[in-house]
């Protein structure tokens, strides 16, 4: 187990997005919808969870390199099933930043979950995925596309 | 937005209980049974990741509480479809701990797809959700079961 | 320079206030009432950003004790000159949290001001101080007023 | 609420002064200037904690960018009214330090009352503020001062 | 690997003492003596950051609880071979302090070193080794002494 | 006490090795080889909490500037006298890696106290120092050998 060595590779932009769903109860979206939750607001504190996670990354994921990041944006938003979450991470570095973004999408999973649990505590957090990457060698991957250099 | 007053409550054992799975493809779950993973132990690492994550959890969850935990262990085990994993916190405070296994378990199941990334980039973090809590006020909470205080 | 040993001190419930003010022009002022920030939600942020740090103080301040939180909340308000910050801060331990709500008023003053820098470089952040304090062997502690055990 | 883009800008030498004051009684600076204080040496403790807080500025500022930092300075010195303190933070990077000199003398500050707040818990922070900015695309910023690219 | 479960073990005051040296030239020994280090106060520095390391112990050691310290110090004196340091950690909780006072002592050793290394590269830190520790049902242990419950 | 200025200096591909060895009785190094250590995995553990600490460098050492890294291993090997350390760290930047390489064989070897504990309260941390240093302005170091531009 070591952080391998990306000392050789390019610093190049480097762009990722996830996403995650968290599956809850139609009465617990519509609490969300009107603004009804005691904790307070529940995207604007995911939004800003999801943020500062992606900084942490390093520090939980332990092979992950610390890295400087030029741009995090985390967007979620109601749909039928529950909260759609989306990160995009960037950077210009010699690492990709797929952690960043999942780990981002992750933390506002998880601050969702944490600020409703006392009305919904079967919630779920689904599909944490990886959507794109680009930049660095191993060029561009889409999810359920082709990957070209 | 606060981190709601939880001096009245008494100190009482509590105990969470949280799942995860990594899908991924047939080929990946070999290459980690047959140990032919470049990074290394990924069972280890994701292992100890989710325990040191379950100690970060007030650092990456905004309105949690910092409190003491008297003990978080983190199992991995591979199935047909990837790695299941189960997380376990306890504490003996005034408050309950769901996200700290919730961010174990994720935390474990990112540092899967960290050591994994090169050769499956497609896989899923799936189904992240809380299976038993026991402990405080609201009693006792079991998935698919009925709660009892 | 050591940390003063508590332990012989009792547990009991504290509680700590604090404020700040950050001092903007008028036209700041309107910004953020108008919701005109191209960062996003100010208050939103800075409340989120306050409660956090109340939880990161004993890492900033050297000789401040890792303690258990039982309630943070951080309250943040518009006045004629700008964002007037309060933060709460409870325990149930053997030394005061006087610190940590000084924290995070501060936090909370300076996350204002980073929303707002690109407009406003003069912002100032003014009179950050104790307005509270009670629990504790040295009792109550009002500012401006008598304090008594 | 996101962590704006900065990867098209250029990575240039970037410089920030920032300045607060801690106010107290005399015999609180009295104090200081005599080396009687229980906990110790009062400035070494604030330098030192402005310092290592410099460098968390990142996890404390929501939408701050983790960058590298090539220098970090704070002086404290004692005056009339309590003790003055001024932080430099210099990088070489795509975006600048105003947040990291502002946080680095809000910690040394915060640091100061802790070590004497037994004994004058009415100390006040004061004018926390930039004085200098320079370096990157909007130039040259000086309180009270003409800007100029 | 798991963090082993304290929850049925009682709270008890704890003590652990730590030891460690840092052996140099010396020629190195004086200049710190002399005060003639370019980086300023090399003893206060360390102090300072062996007792912000042992808040920092579970961070760094997977399987450590995250406790309550109720005290810490770190002592440093020169001696003829180096610096010699102290530290002493007290809690009133269901596991020890050994680790934090180890943590304590080395990351002291490890910023005389970083002080000084521009001058000394060979430095060694040595003998980091456990001197004392009592409470909890395993009673007291000491140094080269017989263990009495 | 200060961050000293690198700006100055060239971004250049830097090295550090550091060695570290926890001294232990005749039967703890028995019970590692045989796997009979109720925690796990020791050398696992203690090789991934090495990386870990690595990152979290300058947290923990006060005057030690933030970079980013490119490379991190952490090697434990079983001798007679207990468990021998080497941690190798890489990066390209303006400052050198020393103490990330010294701090990461730290952490390691307090694991594998932390995990052995229980049976070996006696085992020392020994040696902890420089092996090797390339890169950057003062060239090539070598312990025990001469040091070469």
């Amino acid at each position: 187990m070591k952080m391998i060595d990306v000392g050789g590779k390019d610093k190049t932009a480097r762009i990722a997005v996830a996403t995650a769903r968290v599956r809850m109860l139609p009465a617990t979206v519509r609490r969300i919808r009107e603004g009804r939750v005691e904790k307070g607001d529940v995207l604007a504190a995911a939004r800003l969870a999801g943020v500062m996670a992606a900084k942490r990354t390093p520090d939980l994921i332990p092979l992950c390199h610390p890295i400087s990041l030029s741009a995090v944006s985390v967007e979620l938003a109601l749909s039928k099933e529950g909260v759609e979450i989306r990160s995009e991470v960037k950077t210009v570095d010699r690492t990709g930043v797929e952690m960043e973004a999942l780990t981002a999408a992750c933390a506002a999973a998880l601050t969702v979950y944490d600020m409703l649990k006392g009305v919904d505590r079967g919630m779920q957090v689904e599909r944490v995925q990886l959507e794109h990457k680009s930049g660095g060698r191993s060029g561009t991957w889409e999810r359920g596309g082709a990957s070209a250099a």
